[in-house]
């Protein structure tokens, strides 16, 4: 089970390295919802998502020897990023197992940050596989993006930033997808505010942590149809699961319409830029608000890292609805 | 001539009203541009504009009785929101003389805000006449919106807040249209870092200030044709141009072109919104960047009021070229 001591440790290792984010707030928004909200804006993270600070722990808590033989992560998203940034910071190589159709840009991304990218056919080829092959042959260490703990302790540090800024909250929301940054957040908040209930957020169309802590045990369903290309996870990890299962208060979903709206409100109003899933934590909360009506809630943005042509794109197509 | 100390006093006003705006920075913006940048986010101002600092002072700089009568400004734009919001958080009246032809969004938010909009037809009838009517049959106070000392002082806590916190500055960038931004930036940046050259910018279609501040004296253009609506001003004030004349290093243009590829930047790398004039500045640095190789440069993002749809519009239209 992840200790709130390894979310310490992790603050530590990534203080002057993750920025700090900001927390905002908006008047419009207190006044639709009903509560007070705060919104803990990691689409201004480095590189753009939540995810920075869980590679970059991974990769600091390894001994000097093993973190020098290099990394690897398989990933086509936020997760592939954050440990190419983390290692080209800490000067070591890093791989990242890429599906051949991923998107250029996030391809050209990840390149950017110095990683060297193996592309494979997500139809036909192993991801697991190949960077376990990789990490063998080159002695090289792999990272994960949810089920590990020095990840699960870094994302962790969002939540130890929310709690130590906002006190005397009700409520915490975290968009959630393998269940590394709600465990990480839960445990931290837990263990600074015990009594603030915590929550996950995922699509609806994706609900499998929500099924999963109804069910008492990890429910698998098959990859959800969603434009919250950072919750397409299949099952929980079970590190995280353990976290969840005995501390998290339930799991709120919202529709795409929902995430959309979010995302709209967040660029006209806020005049930020979030990616899906990155606004699917305030679309839970703006569909499920009337259970938090005169509450302090705090709710993560988890990313931004959504290109001009997409945003358009996705918003666009609704509006025609 | 606008003083430092009325600057001064626009901050004791304005102080719990105001957003003091976070200063934000990028690596990949430095490592582009060769020098150091410090981006001052007024888009995420009250209002979502830097114009509301300069409506709150002007109204909380009346004497009460005054201020009982309430308000006036003509605006299509900012600084119609600013006034609108700073006078119902004063607790006065409100009206806000805009042309019938401005977007529906715009007349709605100012609205919103609790004033009352007289709509005219900007090809027949006079708006200067008739916010002058509608202010002397109220007894109320006429707030313009940049030729008008304690505006200025308002809009000059923005640079105010930039001298504070970054010590040793070679260069401040502020957009400029009227002119009551950046005379206000220039007076209080001269006050407390002398050394550091003030510059204003301007879309390239409308260098009116460029010219005025060329010829030494106040030139009058045709309307611009520009998508920094913000900037469309015809000349500059009387009261900024004693300012810029004397204070002022030069005025940089930018094309919309350039304004546009700013406003992308901002979304995809940075994840905020900027309206066009908010970007201006950024734009103006970005094409003159070889004067400011190796310097430690504060760009002020004036604002991010523009609605999805013509966000995506703009940037679309430009993608197709």
């Amino acid at each position: 089970m992840l200790e709130f001591a390894e979310v310490q440790a992790a603050a530590r290792r990534i203080a002057g390295h993750a920025h700090r984010t900001p927390i905002l707030t908006s008047q419009t928004l207190n006044e639709r919802l009903g509560c007070e909200v705060f919104l803990k804006a990691e689409n201004f993270q480095r590189m753009g998502a939540f995810k920075f600070r869980g590679g970059y722990n991974a990769i600091a808590a390894l001994s000097p020897e093993v973190r020098a033989r290099g990394v690897v992560a398989f990933s086509s998203g936020n997760h592939a990023q954050a440990v190419a940034l983390a290692a080209r910071l800490h000067g070591i190589a890093a791989t990242i197992v890429m599906p051949n159709d991923a998107p250029v840009l996030k391809i050209d991304a990840t390149r950017g940050y110095g990683a060297s990218v193996v592309l494979f056919d997500r139809y036909t080829e192993d991801r697991v596989a190949i960077g376990t092959r990789i990490a063998s042959e080159k002695g090289a260490t792999l990272i994960p993006p949810f089920d590990y703990l020095p990840v699960m302790a870094g994302q962790g540090t969002c939540g130890l930033e929310i709690a130590e800024e906002l006190p005397n909250l009700d409520a915490l929301i975290v968009c959630t997808g393998g269940g590394g940054f709600l465990s990480g957040c839960t445990v931290a908040m837990k263990a600074l505010q015990p009594n603030v209930k915590c929550y996950g957020a995922e699509p609806q169309a994706g609900n499998d942590v929500q099924q999963s802590l109804e069910k008492g045990e990890i429910v698998s369903i098959a990859v959800p149809k969603t434009i919250c290309d950072g919750q397409q996870t299949q099952a929980v990890g079970v590190h995280p699961f353990a976290v969840i299962r005995s501390q998290v208060a339930g799991v709120l979903t919202a529709s795409d319409a929902a995430v959309l709206d979010a995302m709209r409100f967040a660029f006209e109003r806020m005049k930020i830029v979030l990616e899906p899933s990155g606004a699917c934590a305030l679309a839970a909360l703006t569909v499920n608000r009337e259970a938090f009506v005169g509450k302090r809630v705090a709710v993560t943005l988890s990313g931004g890292n959504i290109d001009l042509a997409r945003f358009v794109a996705l918003t666009q197509h609704t509006s025609q609805h």
